[in-house]
């Protein structure tokens, strides 16, 4: 898989810098350039409108559509109709005119081109200089951000210096309902309501089929007088601004939108339009500034309790950030019933679903760095526990079986041989919530909401399993792993720990909440209506799991018949034919030891502890020459264990893309969107990789080691109430408690009270050579 | 599977009788009523109408239309894009109207209604008395027939009897492409030209998207005066015939219709309608009586050769002349262009698409009484080479891998499951060659066309395979087998096996063909392209191949895993969970070591002579309780083993249901169009199970046995050029030579000579008790 950068950024430790425009590269600037505050998000299209190449995507978490049509798959439990998030108002919506003449950047004369993401602060800001076919010359910079303080909120300025000229410029300013979804080509809103002032607009639309309603008002203000109309059109209302510009003086003119989105379908659209109106009235009021501080402030407070920091790597430094950034972007714990999509919302692939990323690869950096939003992921996976439970029906089982894909809950995933036997979602949650427990040892969640949702997961894997004729043991029959090049297979090695882990800890947490909560454990049994003899059978199926493995050589059966399948040389297939997806035929890929991303590994890294490394070695040795890495969660992975291994060029090697693996647009598709979820295994690359931390023991342990090419690196994390600065340099880790409670850790495998800052060595074999 | 008879016909050994109208079955009438004659096939509606519930279907052999917009399975490989059969010109349509009120059974005052369905003459004759509601009485009679003589040619034949007085009649006679296709509910056909006069009337249509044209031409004649009109709307073309009738005096009208079809795109519509015309030219003159009589010719020479005689049965008796019946109207060796559809031509369903049942359980039926039926389907095959190639070609292989289901020679099955994972039809085909060779002995078909088909099958499987690193065998990875019921299996019996007989059988030919047709070898070679590799290849893979048997106890193991599969007894689920398709989620059924239909025993039934009696009991009592026989081709197989195996009870059990699927409605789902592959499966189940009759040896092999409750039974078949009679009753069994040369068979395992008539007494373990 030999992938190459394209770069053609500056490379600054805070910044992403783009001088000059490059057409050819404007919907990959889209994405890079993206804003979000989990609530929606928008991506880096110009305000004024762009007739060449444009993915002009503005999204808002939950806000979705079904499928047109639905399929006829013919067979029962299939997924017939799926939905997915769809392009919504474009609040950006501004036009320029000078002399009758539209800025558009494809077509007008420009100059001194220059966009600037600041991370610190989250704000984007492009400036340029345009020079009318009339020979009028102005300045204009557009500045905007997305509030991370408050949810509904987002903002523009535009500055405007005329150079050389006095006279007027036009300035359309408006809410545009008319974009269509591009994946579809369709638009999904019909305006409800609509009303204009001179101050601003504001109008209401519905999407076709699941009801919901998204409220759009803005205010508009200029310093230099100017005279205002309404415009307006079906799907787009806004205010028209002829602005007085005097040549050398910059006008400056701020747009300040909120937007609501009604969920809710039977709530009316009266009530709707009511509570958009009242919340505008709210926010509108306090202008751009006022704003942008609150907004800023809550970016320097993300930096400050999880950065990283990479002394010797500017790109890598930048990279990190970059990832960092988009996380907060894609989610910060805003609201519960919201969740993190692959791309979050830089763009329309993978439709906006969640996935079993969230619990596997997100789930860490929220844990570590916003607990209170981890707990939100959660809480999403207790709210959709109906839908779970629907989905099992469906599919003639018991329990919660979490979807493939979701967003409101129900199964939105239409590619059966995925939707329906990949059943090891329901235990990642399982997975989730005890890993939630083990850093924040949150048991007012567990107690009230987490075990019920524990419950419904063992009742699941306890109806889907069978026992094997041959060898007495329970498993999973029919299903495809972690690994995704293997379908319909038995006993998948990764599913069938996976869901004995489930069932082990649901038994320790109602062994301990028999003893310290025993009135919410019969809430919770009675709330899930559990039999009498199903906890026994949770037991005896926890211990007679069939857990594939050579007892000869420690190493794990991926599945039943694994190691008799056609071996392959993943290296022997020719570059061009990746992704396999693409260049093979769907069902030759399936019949080659050959994997996807990891499956056995994975259990190496989420259960550190219950494997030796003599035995991450001999399964590391053996699966790592076999992965294609086809899935971009794969490489961090290995890199992690790699690095656990000492294998220190392996560990660079895997890491290499990691950092910037949108901002050099390694997969040539970042003009899809930015790759959230690869950011957040990036994030666990450092931390988990060469931090070596390891968060699935009593205590968290710490065994970094250092890369070859970096000079230092720091990291900070909170980890049950304690804020800590971890700090590795060529000689010494140093670990400085910078908030809460005094905390044990395990550094290098020695229990450690980290009060001030404590520092060790770094041992010989952690340093790369 | 409990099944239950839906008994509403009357019992007679040649004709099918209804008597009365029961408009809750009229669609199950319209199947068993349906005639056909391979080219054509038109199912039993009424000629006038009915605005009743009716499927009035008429149906061309390999007219098809693809499915009006690709579905986008986003995978490489899986066919996006169907074809399927569809509903053609109504060329029996009719009006009949007496003082402004036209017939419709649904509605009108009917009465002596009854119809009958000839086997011996295949005529379907309707009577009925009509009262209008002024009072007018009139006997109507409609006799239809499709011919089997001429391919193009169907006639209608109405007598029309006033009751009680004289006056007029107005008849409707014309050709309708306006039904619309009912499994979609769209009319395919686009009129292209028209052209009336006062005899008739003539039609084209076209075809949307396969551009296939259809031309329909009728003559009408009547016994009395009448003023004759053109009638025409869009979509049809026809006469108006006012008569003048007699009280009492019976007027008679015949409708000749000639059909035609052009296949080729390619060719204008001026040529296409000028062929018609000629054709029509020379077929309706001879009119509806000389006519019929070489159609009667036709069906008395398959009596004569083909028919099966059960004494003691009536209900069995006129149920196998019906399964016989029917076979030969779907084919009867017309066109090699042609094939056989699941329904035959009497309904929608499986979308007219040629199966691997066309070589697995519709050969045997033509091979041994229409041998040139059967090479002509076998032509089929070969004809349509360039499509498997390419199929083979877009699944990453090389050679020729036959599609699972195809109109075209292009595969049909876009559920991919089915569509990409069954390789084994591919096997079949070479198997129906090899059955076709010893039945027929027709060197000259193999050698110009079979060796061709066989070296491009062997081709493909060589390319298709692949090593087991454990055992050092080759075979089949991520398969459908015979048994639909697991789903990308390593290693199924069946499919291995059917491939290494493939191997070895062309090897074999390629040996005899070095010695006795060197130059044709040597063309052959030269077509394909051989390498100079492969043959040598193919003997290691052959040799090599991998098939999974339980050495102690000799029970082939349908596939890799089979034996650890979860056991379910099929008799623990309730009745009404069946058919599991319809009520089991689709993907549980592929967890248990239930299975849909046989496929180790296949192998049993196949290749008889290769396995012993005691293997065959072995893998018949593991695998036969296994069964849900889901498939209605199932219990045949399972009924022709038990009574190999002298189980008796089994065997009738299981063959209960073959005879009299369709005239009692068994599956319920007899309005759809009738089972044609069953019905060769009944067939099979008379002459390979009750009368032991095995072709894969040297020499035909006779083991006849009698059921219970029959007195004596016989079948005529055809074996390399002999026309044979057997005989069997409960003392013994007799083979009568009735025509051709001498031919050795071995009856009861010994080699016997038939000149004139040998007999051998019933061995006392070859009577049920």
């Amino acid at each position: 898989m030999p992938k190459t950068a394209d770069k053609y950024l500056e490379v600054e430790p805070w910044r992403i810098v783009k001088k000059g425009f490059h057409p050819d590269r404007s919907e990959i600037s889209e994405s890079l350039f993206a804003l979000g505050n989990e609530y929606m998000g928008v991506r880096g299209y110009f305000e004024e409108g762009y007739s060449g190449e444009t993915l002009a995507g503005s999204y808002f978490n939950g806000v979705y559509e079904y499928a047109p049509t639905p399929v006829e798959q013919g067979f029962r439990g299939m997924v017939n109709r799926t939905h997915f998030m769809i392009n919504a108002v474009d609040w950006l919506y501004t036009g320029i005119t000078i002399g009758g003449e539209r800025l558009d950047c494809a077509k007008s004369r420009i100059s001194g081109f220059v966009r600037v993401l600041d991370m610190r602060d989250g704000t984007l800001t492009r400036s340029l200089i345009w020079e009318t076919t009339r020979g009028r010359k102005v300045r204009l910079t557009f500045q905007r951000f997305v509030s991370m303080h408050c949810a509904n909120l987002g903002c523009l300025r535009i500055r405007i210096t005329p150079l050389g000229f006095s006279g007027s410029v036009e300035v359309d300013l408006g809410l545009d309902f008319s974009r269509p979804h591009t994946l579809t080509q369709t638009n999904y809103w019909t305006p409800v309501r609509k009303k204009q002032s001179r101050a601003g607009a504001m109008i209401m639309a519905r999407t076709q089929t699941s009801g919901q309603r998204l409220f759009s008002s803005f205010s508009a203000s200029a310093s230099v007088p100017c005279r205002r109309s309404a415009i307006s059109s079906e799907k787009l209302a806004g205010v028209r601004l002829v602005l007085s510009v005097k040549d050398g003086a910059t006008a400056v003119i701020d747009k300040a939108v909120v937007n609501m989105v009604e969920r809710d379908a039977a709530k009316s659209d009266g009530r709707a339009w009511d509570a958009g109106i009242k919340s505008a009235g709210m926010l509108l009021d306090q202008g751009y500034d006022a704003a942008y501080q609150k907004h800023r402030a809550y970016w320097e407070n993300v930096w400050r309790n999880g950065d990283i920091t990479i002394d010797g790597a500017p790109e890598s430094q930048q990279g990190i950030r970059f990832s960092i950034f988009h996380l907060h972007q894609a989610y910060h714990g805003v609201d519960p019933r919201l969740n993190i999509g692959a791309k979050g919302l830089t763009g329309e692939m993978y439709w906006g679903w969640t996935w079993w990323d969230t619990e596997t690869y997100c789930l860490p950096f929220y844990l570590f760095t916003n607990p209170s939003a981890a707990r939100n992921l959660l809480e999403y996976r207790h709210s959709t526990l109906p839908g779970a439970i629907e989905r099992a029906r469906q599919l003639d089982c018991e329990g919660a079986r979490y979807p493939m894909g979701t967003i409101d809950g129900s199964e939105a995933c239409s590619t059966w041989q995925h939707g329906d036997l990949e059943i090891h979602v329901s235990a990642a949650v399982a997975y989730g919530i005890r890993h939630y427990l083990k850093v924040t040892n949150d048991t007012e969640f567990l107690y009230t909401k987490g075990i019920e949702v524990l419950l419904q997961i063992c009742r699941y894997y306890a109806s889907r399993g069978q026992w094997s004729p041959r060898t007495g043991e329970f498993g999973f029959y029919g299903v495809m792993g972690a690994d995704e090049f293997h379908m319909m297979v038995h006993n998948n090695c990764y599913t069938n720990v996976m869901a004995k882990k489930a069932f082990e800890y649901t038994l320790s947490i109602i062994e301990r909440m028999r003893r310290t909560a025993p009135k919410q454990l019969a809430a919770a049994f009675r709330k899930v209506r559990l039999r009498s003899t199903e906890i026994a059978d949770w037991k005896t199926k926890a211990r007679r799991m069939r857990v594939p493995i050579d007892m000869k050589t420690g190493i794990y059966e991926q599945h039943d018949g694994y190691f008799d399948l056609p071996r392959i040389d993943v290296r022997s297939i020719p570059p061009r034919q990746f992704p396999l997806y693409k260049h093979w035929a769907y069902v030759r890929i399936f019949r080659y030891d050959m994997i996807k991303q990891p499956d056995v590994l994975l259990l190496h890294f989420f259960f550190s502890h219950d494997y030796s490394l003599a035995n991450k070695r001999a399964n590391f040795e053996y699966y790592e020459p076999r992965c294609s890495h086809e899935s971009s969660l794969s490489p961090a992975i290995h890199s992690i264990l790699a690095a656990e291994l000492g294998k220190f060029d392996k560990a660079r090697a895997y890491m290499q893309h990691a950092f910037r693996l949108d901002l050099d647009n390694y997969n040539r598709n970042t003009h899809e969107g930015v790759h959230t979820t690869s950011m957040a295994a990036a994030w666990m690359n450092v931390v988990y990789g060469y931090g070596g931390m390891r968060s699935d023991g009593d205590a968290l342990s710490l065994s970094p080691s250092m890369p070859r090419r970096w000079n230092s690196y720091g990291f900070r994390i909170v980890y049950r109430g304690s804020s800590l600065h971890v700090l590795v340099d060529k000689k010494k880790v140093s670990v400085t408690r910078m908030d809460g409670p005094d905390i044990s850790v395990r550094l290098y495998g020695k229990e450690v009270m980290v009060a001030g800052e404590i520092s060790a060595a770094l041992p010989k074999n952690r340093r790369a050579r």
